[in-house]
């Protein structure tokens, strides 16, 4: 788990990561949390009393008050986070989900900052996402406000995805989602490709598609087509003055912003249709930045 | 113009309605207004510094601060309509979008009632529709916050929407949108139905569907399913409370609902699934009641 200490002004002051044991249900996740931050409170000489509070990004559906059903990664069931995070430290604590506090850190100090309403969209081995409005984070009401992965982008798709659904953004432009398709594509091609090889990944994709080649070329036309429609379709539900590209995947650069952006201004109304796509800033400080901005909002 | 006096408390006093004049661009509307304003003020013998403000919907995109870039079946270019309403009757002001304010209506005292979260699509001419988040409304980096009617939902429709792209949700859950799927359908089947007529209407296919007419039982399933399947995408990027039905198409009540609501839940993400669908309630109130929640907020 990544932890940062931050001035009561947004200034990062130390940054540091601890184990995230899940062994147990997790039992050991909140307390380990706990005690990082008293002993770093005691390394600095601090006061409790001069503590803001302590912010937290969880990877599962968090509402508004910081309640979850569950965190499958971390073992849990229902918690609310902010109540055991009080009871272990004494301090006032929030809680959000961690793609939704990553869009959060962004729209505070990274590639959106200054902007109010912001859609981020993280693909790395899923696709997750974060939305932005008036500055705050969109919870929903079951904690599932920018689970934009599941969005369904191909009917009649036969392809499972893991949430069960069948045509989730997420089984196309995820890291797994495009190597999918690369399989796909070249069941149907005998072209000539770097792209057949064992154990392909999605840097593997990009990396030919760079290099000119005509398969790969397909394949991230197809990607940035279900990619660039998904946004152009969030789009017109928040209207955001930026759409920003996080995660591994993203680490392609320019050259998948680029696509992206087209099938977006593609499909995009008109209005929308300049909104910037551009590539996230903060990588994985994101989300403690915005863990920071949660309790300092 | 519909216009609404509302008490300090929410209740609805008085309504009327006033002439729209859209000539020589649409410059006698917000002065036609504003004398309203003045005239119902002296009517019930009230002071100025009596009333909290002036709300208004507006057809058209309209930003967080009320400004207009233009409406065009008002004949208006830019304007900043707040400060304009002020100006005519030395009263604060509030604007937003029309579809945006009826949500916030039904949210208030209609359908939505008591629920923060929301998503309002108005079946009427076009598709048209309003999203609160945390009690407000989402307006938008351009206004456009809530513009569901212009997501795509069919990639390669060779048919135009009204806003120049192909494919977008208007073209299927419209009034016109249904008819259209409907004489498709017409040219591709040669069963017995009560479609062939002319001059036919949505009321048309939703009464045949009533009545179980094969053909309009296909029409109306696939416009379920492109309104169902889109509500499921939007539903993942705010997670609402519930999702409300309005406009004139949804007069066809409870089996359009159900047919949608079936759909809805074919294609959304799991934390979603149950998320209720329910037609709208204050039908052309929405907007008085919205306005005057926008400046009571």
């Amino acid at each position: 788990m990544k932890c940062g200490l931050f001035t009561a002004e947004g200034d990062l002051v130390e940054e540091w990561e601890i184990p995230t044991r899940t062994e147990n249900g997790g039992e050991a996740i909140l307390p380990d949390i706990g005690k990082a931050i008293l002993d770093k409170i005691e390394n600095w000489s601090l006061a409790k009393e001069q503590i803001v509070g302590v912010g937290i990004g969880v990877p599962g559906p968090v509402n508004k008050d910081g309640e979850i059903p569950m965190a499958v990664n971390l073992g849990w069931g229902y918690k609310h986070i902010p109540g055991e995070m009080t009871e272990l430290t004494g301090l006032p604590a929030k809680a959000a989900n961690d793609a939704n506090i990553a869009a959060l850190g962004e729209a505070w100090k990274g590639a959106a900052e200054g902007c109010s309403n912001v859609i981020l969209v993280t693909l790395g081995t899923g696709v997750g996402g974060g939305i932005i409005v008036d500055g705050r984070i969109v919870a929903g009401a079951h904690g599932a406000g920018g689970e934009i992965g599941h969005a369904n982008v191909k009917r009649g798709e036969t392809d499972s995805c893991n949430c069960g659904n069948r045509g989730c953004l997420e089984q196309m432009a995820s890291a797994t989602g495009i190597v999918r398709l690369a399989r796909k594509a070249l069941e149907n091609s005998t072209g000539e490709t770097a792209l057949r090889k064992s154990n392909l990944t999605a840097k593997d994709i990009f990396d030919a598609y760079k290099d000119g080649d005509a398969l790969a070329g397909e394949i991230v036309g197809q990607f940035a087509d279900y990619l660039g429609g998904a946004l152009a379709n969030f789009a017109v539900v928040v209207d955001p003055d930026v759409i920003l590209l996080g995660g591994g995947v993203s680490k392609a650069g320019a050259p998948l912003v680029e696509a992206v952006e087209k099938c977006y201004r593609n499909y995009a109304f008109t209005p929308c249709r300049g909104t910037p796509i551009r590539p996230a800033e903060l990588g994985n400080r994101a989300g403690i930045y915005g863990a920071a901005r949660l309790v300092l909002q």
